[in-house]
């Protein structure tokens, strides 16, 4: 369909719905993320989600590459790229990757244990690798949804920023550099593909896919946080070969 | 290369290291299926164990159908559509689907909403499809390796329907006929798989990326029970949209 066909009626009510989704689902709302801001973890427990959150970062610039193999229009696949810079840099030493194994350093991991991902979670990988699956095999519009969870982690970073700094003796600003870019590279991103799903969602079946398609990326969250719980808080039974910390 | 060559001094290795593999890491040894056998279960916890393994078997006739999609050999495509045909049957109503089902019904699971799949934990699909998705873009010797949890499949079986008759009673033998077959085609598939891949890992890369496989599979049946642990026996936090047992 052209890119400049509007949903006038539409585009209102899917907006709503899918920050409807984000209120009720969004990993900001799981009991892990409640004891991080609330000061309740573990120095082992923070390296643990640092540990397996690079996994998710390093598929990041994967999942945005599989997208702009999807896009034929060259304008749409420039606009994208922006996701693999922002990632990667665009030099030796430079981008999100690099600032997220920064905070794994300053957390006390070892960079090259972090970077051979020996110790992530199994069922970090699975839920990581199902959303660039998702991105590879679903429709256009839905995979463009997915990436919507970035209208609503400029409110999650300010809170584990701030808690963080106040509650952790740990962590301290320059750790958490990753997270000063992305406040910026989040809503930019986010418009874009909000824009681009209430313009092409022009049937309540497009529309019922795209909250899916949200859905679907909040549980690729949620169940990361899940894992998380299970092996690191309660019960603390990590499968086999998962990182365990230093006493 | 040719089925018939041998690797004579490193077949007895491998199986060795496979059945290792088995040993350590096999869901025999989780902690969701100790209290299983140990009749510690509660009918709610078993009915959330029959609803995501249900994901789990509609998936492997899907798995074996991409792996057919692999095999030019139509000799071996023959042997391997067994596989399929022991869950998909011969005819309507025929099959381990369906004798899975009729586990479901008889846990007090309505079918529609079994087969609807709506309860299941996310984790679970993201286990499961991970599976499908390593059977299509592995090496084929790695995809066959995956499945040789099959060597291990037997002992688990006996185990879990010796002691679930003996503790559970909501459960009777007609329930678990779908066990009953699984003792004869377990093994007449995984001697199938084992010698294949006996004979083609004539390296030790090949070996190596043959106990990966195994390693890789029993993570996908290892988180399916971290998420069954994590939802419903302790911390109990099933995430959004999950099925509640009714009390």
């Amino acid at each position: 369909m052209a890119v400049t066909e509007l949903a006038p009626n539409t585009g209102s009510n899917l907006e709503a719905r899918l920050r409807q989704i984000g209120a009720e689902r969004y990993h900001d709302k799981h009991p892990f993320h409640a004891l991080m801001r609330d000061g309740k973890l573990t120095k082992a427990q923070v390296q643990a989600w640092a540990l397996n959150r690079y996994y998710y970062q390093s598929r990041i610039p994967i999942k945005d590459s599989v997208m702009m193999s999807r896009l034929v229009d060259a304008d749409l696949r420039r606009i994208w790229s922006q996701r693999v810079i922002d990632h990667d840099g665009t030099r030796e030493g430079e981008g999100g990757l690099r600032k997220w194994l920064h905070l794994c350093q300053g957390l006390g991991l070892d960079r090259d244990y972090v970077v051979s991902e020996a110790g992530v979670l199994p069922a970090t990988k699975f839920a990581v690798d199902a959303y660039v699956t998702f991105v590879r095999d679903k429709p256009l519009i839905e995979a463009i949804a997915s990436s919507l969870t970035e209208l609503f982690s400029p409110g999650i970073i300010r809170e584990r920023v701030t808690s963080m700094l106040a509650q952790y003796d740990f962590v301290d600003e320059d750790m958490l550099i990753y997270f000063k870019g992305r406040m910026t590279q989040a809503p930019r991103d986010a418009d874009f593909a909000l824009d681009y799903v209430v313009r092409h969602a022009t049937t309540p079946e497009l529309e019922d896919s795209v909250c899916q398609a949200l859905v679907f990326k909040t549980n690729v969250l949620w169940s990361q946080l899940d894992a998380l719980y299970f092996a690191y808080v309660e019960p603390r039974l990590p499968p086999p070969d998962a990182f365990v910390p230093q006493a």
